[in-house]
Order: C-alpha cells, then structure tokens, then sequence
C-alpha cells in the first residue's frame, strides 16, 4: 500500500552510498522482502542463510552485503550495512502524499489553542484552550490534545490519541492510536481506611523524534515532570508511571511496564514485557533481556536477564515442586555435610 | 438487559436437540446463573459439584447432562454438553434488536469509500478514502476506519475502535473497544547511536469469524502481512507484533504478548499473559499455561508451562535466595560426590 | 499548571490541623518537591534521609513530620503525617476552575438519555438511549457511553473512555483515558474444532470512589455482574475479566491482570504486573508483591510473592540450566544420601 515515487535503481544506489552492480535504469517503486518481491520492488539479504530465498528472488534488485555481492546475478547495491540501507531505502520509497494542511470541520478547535497555518487536524479530533500544534504537525482523526499542550513541529498523532492538560512534545514525534500520555499518576495516601487522591501536578516532557507505541499509557508527574529525552522508541502497550526518567535514545519493547520514578539511562535496549521497579536506576548502554523483573538498580553497562524457560507441563511441574522445596534440598546437602564431617571452605 | 424475544421451553429444546422433562409451555426469556435465576429464565448445570445450587435454584427451566436429569424436579432439557447447550441457547434468546442501518449525520465518509446499504455507521465514526464496509457491518461510533481498510459482512467494530489504512477483515468479526489494528511494527535501524525508523510497509489480513479484544493491538507487517486466521479468538490487551501470524480457530487470553515473526499453529488454547519469542514457531494443537515465557519453537502438540508459584514473603525469599545461588548449591553436590568418590553414571 | 487560588499559610495549617512556626501570612499557591520547589510553594520532608534537600529548599513553607521540626528555618507546618498532609494540601490547591455545565455543540445524546443539567458532557462525546449522567459528572471529549449506563454523581469519565450499554458507576469515581468497562467477557464454547461465542449477557457494577486508570479493562460478566466494590483504585492497563469482584477500598498497581470469577477481598494492595488465577478467592488484607502469579486461593492476611530475581545474562544462564535440571540435582542428593546410608527424618 505505501508506495511512493518510483526511482531509478542507479539514484538509489547513489542516495544509499553503495556500489551499483548491474542495471542501473530499472525503476524501483518499494522494497519487499526476498520472498514476495515482483518486478519493481527492491529486496535485500543481511546474511548468508539467507541464499535459498536470494536464489529464487525475483525483485528487480537487491541490496547485498560485500560478502554475498556474487550470490545474485539479479541488479544490486553493494552496502556495508544493507539492514540500514534497506531502512533507507524504505523510508525514500514509502514517502506518502502529503496529509493536506487545515482543520477538518468536525474537528473542534478551542478558543486560544494555535495550530499552524501547515499543520492538520483530522475528523472529529479536539484541540483544548491554548494548545500549540506546531508546523506541519498531524493531528489524527478524533484524537483529544488537551488544553495548553504543546506540540512541535512535524509531529504526527495518529488517530484516537488522546494528550490530557499541560503535556509537552518536542519536533517529529509519532505517537500511535490509543496512547494516553498525561493520566494522573497513581497517587494515594492512606487514610482512616480510605484512599487519598493526590492530585498529580506534574506534567509530561516528551523530546524530539520519539516514538510512541498504540495504548501505550505515560502518567504526569505528581510534582515534578515525567521525562522522555530525545530519540526514545516506545513499542505498544508500555506503562510508564509518574516521574519515570528515560533517556535519550532508548528503545523498549511491547508490554514494559515502568514504576513510578523509575530512571533509565541512555541508549538503553530494554526487551518486551520487562518489569522495572519504582525508584530504581539503570545506567546508560544496559541490555534487559525480555521478561526480565528488573527489582534493583543497574549501575554498569551490559546485558541482564531474568527470564525463566518452559517446558512440558509435566516435567515443569516437577521444577516447580523442587523450587518449592529448594530449603529442603539445601537442608539435605547440609546434613551430608555434617555427616561426612565436610568444612564448606 | 440483553433479553431478547422470549421462546417456548419446548421450541427452545427442539433446538438445542436436548429431550424436554416437564412443561413445555413455560416461555423463557434469558439464561441466568443457577443461584440468579428467576422466573423466564433458563439455567444449566455442567458438574455435580453443583448440585446444591441446582437444588435451590428458582429458574423456569434448566439444562441438564443426562447423570444429573434426576436431579431436579424444574422443568428441564437433557443435553450431552450442557455447557455447549446453554451457549446455543443464550445466543437465541440474547439477539438484540438490530442495530438500524445508514451513517449517523455525525460521522464522517471519505471520498470514495463504500458502505454497504444495510450497515451501520455510529456517531462520530470515519471512514476513510476507499475502504469499504461490507453488508449488514456495523462501525462503531467514534471508531476509525483508514483509508483502503476492506472490511466484509456481519462484522461488529464496537465504539472507538481504530484500523489504520489498508487493514483487511472477514466476515462476522467482532473487534472491542480500544483495539488498534494496523499501527506501526516496532522497527528501527541503527544509526550514528539513534534509531532510523524503517516504514511499515505490509499490512494486517485477518480472516473470517475472529474476535478481537478491548485495547488489542495488531501491528501491520514491516513488509509483508500480519496475518490472522479464520475463527481466531483474542482476549482483552492482546499485542500482536508486525509479521506474526496466528493459525485458525487459536484462542488466546488476555495480555499475552507475541513478538515479531513468531508463528503460531491452529487450534492452539494460549493462556493470559503469556509472553512468546519473536521468529519461533508453535506447532498446531498446542496449549500454553498463563505466564509462561515461550523463548523457543515447539514442534509437538502437548501442554506446556514456566508457570511459577508464589509463597508468603518470608518463605519466597529464601526460595528466591536459593535460585540466586543454585550454582553454589550444585558445586557442594559436587564436593560431595568427590569426597565419597561416587560417580555419576 | 493544576494552581489553584493561593491562600494564606495559616489558614492551609489550619486547614490541615498542623501546628504553624514562622510567618503564616505567607501565600501558597500550590505544591512541589523539595527540589524544585520555588517561591509561592508549599513542599514536604517525610524521612530524615532527605534532610540534604530540604536544606537547599527554596519553597514559602514546608511540611514537617515532629521529628525534623527543627531541621529547617523555613515557615512550617508540623503534621503527625506529613505525606497525607501533602495529599491534602495538594488537593486545596489543585482544585481547578469548574467545568462548565452542558453539552457541548459536537456531543451526540440519544433519546431518552438523561443528563443533569450541571453535568457537563464534551465535544464528541456520544451518550447512547437511555443512560442516565449525573450530577455534576463530567464526560470528557469524545468518550462513549453506551445505552442504559447509569453514571451517578461528580464523575469524571476523561477524554475518549468507552462505557459499553448497561453499565453502572457510583458517584465520584473517576475514569481515565482509553479504559474500557463492559465489553464482552471472552466466553466460548468448543463447537466442532470451532469456537461458539457465549453471549455476555451480565454488566458491570461500579461503587462510589472509584478510581479507574488509562487504557484499563473491565469486562461484563457472562450471566452475573463483574463488580468493583466502593474505594477500589485501579491504576493503568489493569485488566479485569468477567465475573471478577473486587473488594472495597482494595487498590491495584499498572498491568495487573485478574481472570474470570476471581473474587479479590478488601482492603487488599496488589502491586504491578501481578496476574491472578481465575475462579480463585483471595480474602481481605492480603499484600502481593509486583509481578507474583497469584495461581491459587489465599485464604490468610498477609504479604505474598512470587517475584524472581534477576542478573547479568551470563550468570542468569547457568542459574537458568540448574533450574531445568533440579530434578537431576535431587538425584545427585538423593545417591549420595544412598551411599552413606542417610536416612532423612
């Protein structure tokens, strides 16, 4: 469906930076994968294991690494990393037309809120009093950008995203359908039986060129703000609670879940449905393997795991009843111990 | 509230193939619970374990397995799956009053989209250019339609339910609230210590008489499609990663995540909050108990778990203590084994 | 952003039945952290170890517990609490302008639906046949609720929340964004290799002082209703399955899950990403830690877990091969209990 301009494949392989082998006046119209490339597509191979499917490839070109530029004798483009070269590629092809500029009519704008003369606002959506919608910034179909939000430049909310109050967006963000960014935090104090409310009063500060996954939800402060730093890639489903801190270019996978006034470093890779507990640090450059309970600070760059394995229902119920019993076992060892009279040293 | 037109207790057993004990006559007009069941309403009885609820019970009329027929003097239909009967039974009596066909005047129809004569569009609703809705579908309102989406008969999209451009249901699917299909798969490039975005370029396919829970989401293909098969069934909080693909009549509970790639068999029963690898595959027929952490193929149909257990606190903490030191716990095995010269054979 | 009409400092300890020192003729208008706060603010100290901070505070005025009364020059107010003294004052201060009554131009309000002339309804917002909103309640910008829902008094159903038909609220509960409450509980019956739908024909009960968070769920029930008792707090992406019931004043962390039929008592605090069997009991007062899987009935007060520890991968690799091999751990036990003729007593 997304297709773009089609280009020459020696314009692509100049715009790519890599070694054009073979016909250079093929016109490419989108990239696809090896199996399912036709005439017209671009495709790409990123390893070896790969060559049944280069064999019987069938694109009109292909992005290769140095190692594999004899594998083919299809057109192709020699690049050093023929992953980001496809990244590239994909990005130039797919470029869609452009979501004209203006207010649609069943969309209602509030007194005070300014949205750039170039910027879009779809069906239905809202924009609150004194909200900013910066140039070139889309704003979905019935998404709510509450009031006094400010949102930058080229940003695109997909439909149905909703902003409360007071939230902050930096240049080119993305943010995907259903995600809630500025919910109060989970604030309670207990009183004579009851809950408290405590009004979250923070706000949330988002940088530029972050992405934001569908449903995923990131409270407000409760007094100070919720800090997203520049180059933040968010998957789908993630919780982020009131005052967590991520920084710069860290990317997490669907279903992570984040306390509140959790601080991740920079330039994380944290996997999908990890758990990090409130008021914990981890440093920059640290790896969570997916699944993992992240349950205390991580203070040097590396990987982590926590993440159990699985098995036939029978045997693992047979793990299960000796993790159960590890006191047990342990107790055992140690009676062996004392009856060979062995000194643990 | 979900009455519909109340039904002869005799024509309802005619068709639920189930042999009438006692008066036909009674008009039923609901099932209900055996302990919440009034007059007009019909309840059923799957386990003997239920019996005293069944001796209790103030119901017009139950549904019985054949052991338990003598257990009552209520009016009752015999069936062989009375769990079965009384899921055919309630889909009879619960046929609500059809939704009226035509646009709500709030909604709002793209250019070159096409809706069906006899579906419905709910208030506030968007249809985007060229999707088309199919015969007797109902959109639900304040849900969004992108462009291109092909969506067939019968098919229910409750209130606020988002399809990104150029998604593709079957016939008679039901999708809830909050389900987003179609947003963006979670991919990026490395580049220079940030992340280039790679376009999403593939789409969602999803077949016939699937199910789709509340805030869902089901992310389009990186290049080709995400695909889910005839009669799948998704709970509640469900993430679906770009280029998964789900084989017909799977059942998968809630919060269960599914990385990118991974493939999963037909008829397949995955429990709530399972997390399953990217790239793997599971084979057909296999079930999967709630929380396991999937991290590798399975090639053979069977139960499978890492299901943990929990204890109070204090007990877990010292099993929690013995997991961390397991190694020293195997390395006094050891000491031990040597000491005695004993060989492991 | 959330100030409200500063007032006098005298007047807010009075409020707040603490004992002033130093100059209550000083104006607060709202609250922040010791860190950032500035003139005009009112911050607290809740535990010595924050005495560094509160010695560079630069607010108007401080919340003290009597232990660290003299620890600062600043006005203060000494309150036994001082962690709820900060909810309260925050909740003095926050209280924003009124949301005007009515309903806005854009809303949709079927027939037959009733909205109390104080209650304020927003822009696209859809009120189906028959519901009934109430006193000052307040639904937000394109929120949904569906026919016949009963919302009582001084409700906030935020931006975009969807309320399926039938649903009961008590007064003062608030909703956050993108929460679904009644949609179909996940109900099928094996039919010939196919799944038959079970019609969800109960609804959904909501007591007084609810608390509701971004993008959570909560399902109806099959026959009866699921319930949420008086008090309860629900924080983010919680998902509530059919026929669960929820004790008053029992409140539950981000990404919770909670199975069909589970009964959950009072007064209970279930922290993140815990997920809990269904048709299982948990009796009142029971503490769960983050992540437990809950897979059986607890029937005593108390704290319980099931949280696993978590390390660098490397390490985490071999605890994970001793963990599959426990079996064969307890063999090696088990032979050399064998050998030295160890009888366990």
């Amino acid at each position: 469906m997304a297709t773009g301009t089609p280009q020459r494949l020696a314009d692509l392989a100049g715009y790519l930076e890599g070694e054009l082998i073979g016909d250079g006046e093929r016109m490419i119209a989108r990239v696809a994968s090896l199996e399912s490339a036709a005439e017209g597509d671009i495709s790409f191979i990123t390893h070896a294991r790969f060559r049944p499917q280069l064999a019987s490839c069938r694109a009109s070109a292909v992005i290769v690494p140095p190692a594999l530029a004899g594998e083919t004798s299809l057109p192709r483009v020699v690049c050093a990393e023929p992953y980001l070269a496809y990244a590239r590629a994909a990005r130039r092809l797919s470029a869609g037309a452009p979501v004209p500029a203006g207010v649609h009519p069943s969309a209602v704008v509030e007194q005070g809120a300014q949205v750039a003369t170039d910027a879009a606002v779809g069906a239905g959506a809202y924009i609150g009093r004194g909200a900013i919608i910066g140039p070139r910034s889309q704003i979905g179909a019935g998404s709510q950008v509450g009031a006094g939000c400010n949102i930058g430049s080229a940003c695109v909310l997909h439909a149905r995203v909703t902003l409360y109050p007071g939230c902050t967006l930096g240049d080119r963000c993305i943010v995907h359908s259903g995600a809630v960014i500025g919910a109060d935090g989970f604030g309670f104090a207990p009183e004579r039986g009851a809950w408290l409310k405590i009004p979250q009063t923070g706000g949330v500060l988002i940088g530029d060129d972050v992405e934001i996954g569908a449903n995923t939800t990131i409270d407000r402060g409760a007094l100070d703000d919720t800090v997203i730093e520049n180059g933040v890639k968010l998957d789908n489903q993630i919780q982020v609670a009131h005052n967590v801190r991520i920084g710069a270019h860290t990317a997490i996978a669907a279903m992570t879940g984040i306390a509140g006034s959790a601080s991740i470093g920079k330039h994380c890779m944290i996997g999908g449905a990890v758990r990090i507990l409130g008021h914990i640090s981890i440093t920059d450059g640290v790896e969570i393997a997916a699944t993992t309970y992240v349950s205390k600070s991580i203070v040097k760059a590396g990987k982590y795991s926590g993440a159990l394995p699985f098995a036939p229902t029978a045997s693992w119920f047979k793990v299960v009843a000796w993790i159960k019993n590890l006191d047990k076992l342990a107790e055992r060892i140690k009676a062996l111990e004392k009856k060979l009279g062995h000194s643990r040293d």
